[in-house]
């Protein structure tokens, strides 16, 4: 099995990435699974079921949210009724969506999990004790699970990755905005990088205007944060190759898309 | 003008990396100058005037330091008599050591800079400030200036790299220990990454060993982290490449070397 | 010299209990100088002009603020020729307003500065610094210093009082909207208390609608926090006697005003 | 029924307090129920057997904890055999030891929880459910319930006082060492204070020697942070009414003995 994601899609500019190659990735990639990051697809700020759905029509098949679900508002009307959209598995007992789903791919299925760190980040619920529930639970159904983890620190990430090592195909981290360069294949098995990392914006600070990020800094001050809908853009996406048996990971490898890093189809 | 910068040197492991690979570095990249963060050097914590020493003798020229510059009481016994030390330049006046180094090489002067973020980490003075000053007085002397911003947050990063921007030769990121994919000239020619990442265990996390900081996300728990002292190992850096009359850069990039990444002299 | 100072006031409610018992308060205690912190004084958020005109009319000198200063964006018309109003003076050079401002009381002078923590805050320049070099300044006019402190963490509201004993009249920390109990006159002669408290609803949390509040703790998901405009009130506040020839504080003694604490002038 | 709580005791000098106070505290107040929170009774940092046997024979029934309760090691190898011994009751499963206990007063029991924050404090379990699983099988026992919630915000503190409104005796809250002033009975009769306040040095910043408090905060170096064994002292307190039959609160009243609060027996 092969899966392609594409990590925080941010703005107009993430969204035109992923309309304008995805088609082309997958063509050269040939994935059984497309899985999107699109907690910022919505202007940088979540996500609708407009835009919902215009990944499902490019050509995702999962959405993936992360700590900005539920900047739309709009996002409580659709996210019960949405069956491959996940939000972080380990908000509390109740809350709407779901933090896990199940896609068919041919005869396989892919087990969808998103959870959200707790360092530097807004209380919740354990994301290790959450997901571990959730793999046990997948297993019961497939070798093939697949994790969001969308943290800030590296430590947690890793130590989520080394934490499913061997019980997963793969984890993959996102929220940084910045792609790391540290996918590899852990012992056991598992596919892994720390992050991702953004589309949208190229010449942004994570896909927010600059000018406005570096004002923040320079003055305490409130700053309005704009997302930029011209200028350069970047597409950033991992493709792992999983083992139709074993459900454990083959390969890992990074895709970056801008104009330090153009693609060839 | 070309430097050679290797990330944070975690313990045992980590020294034997640099002292292993830096003469064959020097052989195939002939850098001007080599700079060092040793900020976890001392078994994951803080710097030795020994490992000072050691780290010139096996061939670099500039150590930088970072939030466990101070953990090695020792530190404040030599740090005001090492000319090529140099901690987080934000700390507040009073502090021992020194934010700013120069390093001659040849005819021309090296400015290092060494400055800490403040998201998701301890108060300090303002960085973007702190670091303003010190290249206008470096500019003084040389267009050559290089700035470690050793910081937790993506954005704050970044900020840095953009505010920055054709004022200096190049901002690289350390502290977060993990090597990121982001490396580029920005647009008015300041090389940029976000972390270089980190120079030790290769399957620990961050350097430290796997079990203990899993077990500590598991338990909320004291527990002590042990810097492990066999086992694989990496080493993260990059080449830069700075054009010898305008200071700025020409070319960045990424030196990761493991067992999944092995270089070949 | 007697000031009367007014804790954190919170939309209409706080307001209408300065408009209300202002007067009386100042027949009982006969201050000479009458401060209030109107941070949350434009319902919950900042203030505007209109609000710092009412506050002057209705009896107070001086204004404070904190770190929601800058919440109305009005605030940046009017700041720089409103006379009283002070804002936190470790914010970076360059900041509208002024962090220390100086009120006549008959003959002799007032004054007043505002600072703003960093321990589980946002970063800003070190407040300790800030306020040694205003003091330093302001003793060449006066010995009558007050200080509010507008922080989070005990600890450091604490260290303020003591960085500050012997060289102010009184630090009164503000921001976490609840009264301590803790008013003493420090060894050296200053008045301190770690927080006046709110001045506004009695029956929300910390001033904001408390069902609000409750459901973003058990939900984790974005809250509008709303203001009651109705319901009972308090108004939290300290009376501070200074000696006339040193400066020093003589008596610090607590106000509070609810149902609970009824006041009978 | 009647309960007397004694907040968070620092050290020996807290422990002195204790144990010279407690007799005539019981003699003036007669409390069917003493409860300590002990987690700093061991020279600031957690607690040993020998100390929380200590408190026992001085008087307390019920010791309680908090973020410190892990500091001596020793704490594993009793706290799963000491009966009246509480830790937050929000460390994940497994955890050793327990985050209620009940103890026998007369004919009727007392329920005594342990809850930790999350906001400013490391990430835990949820507290609000945590403690609403609690006080339902609490409530198949007794109507007498009692909470000490340790946690830094003011805001979460207030947010778990309304939310257990009616439900428990008493939310007392504990962790910031400063005692605050908005004692009250919440309308649905929960006595309710936001921190009861610390036991132990009165000259110190929360019990720690201020000299290294405040060089914390001016160097941002590390500093060792000592517990004074000599000088002044102080107790925090709080006595709680509670009706016989309902287990809703009648009146709360703080206890602050220090030398500008002599206490005459
Ligand atoms: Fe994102
Ligand atoms: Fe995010
Ligand atoms: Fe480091
Ligand atoms: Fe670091
Ligand atoms: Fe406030
Ligand atoms: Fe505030
Ligand atoms: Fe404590
Ligand atoms: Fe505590």
């Amino acid at each position: 099995m092969k899966i392609l994601f594409i990590g925080d899609v941010v703005g107009s500019l993430g969204r035109d990435m992923v309309k304008e190659h995805l088609p082309s990735l997958k063509n050269k990639y040939r994935p059984d699974v497309v899985i999107v990051n699109g907690e910022n697809a919505a202007h940088g700020k979540g996500i609708n079921e407009k835009i919902y759905r215009n990944f499902l029509e490019w050509g995702a098949n999962v959405v993936t949210l992360g700590n900005h679900a539920w900047d739309k508002k709009e996002v409580f009307e659709f996210i019960d009724d949405a069956a491959y959209l996940v939000r972080p598995a380990n908000f509390p007992e109740g809350t709407p969506g779901k933090g896990i789903t199940y896609y068919k791919a041919g005869k396989k299925e892919l087990a969808v999990i998103n959870a959200q760190g707790r360092t530097f980040m807004p209380p919740l619920d354990d994301p290790f004790r959450v997901v571990e529930v959730l793999v046990t639970e997948a297993k019961k159904r497939t070798p093939f699970i697949f994790v969001d983890f969308h943290a800030e620190a590296t430590s947690e990430k890793q130590a989520m990755g080394w934490f499913l090592d061997g019980k997963v195909s793969s984890v993959v981290g996102t929220h940084t905005h910045v792609q790391t360069a540290d996918e590899r294949i852990l012992p056991n098995g598992t596919a892994y990088i720390s992050d991702v990392g953004m589309t949208g914006p190229y010449d942004g600070i994570l896909g927010v205007k600059r000018e406005d990020v570096i004002r923040r800094f320079l003055t305490s001050l409130p700053v309005r944060f704009e997302i930029p809908d011209e200028g350069r853009k970047q597409l950033s996406g991992v493709v792992i190759n999983i083992n139709k048996d074993s459900g454990l990971a083959q390969k890992i490898e990074r895709i970056m898309i801008n104009d330090d890093h153009p693609i060839f189809y």
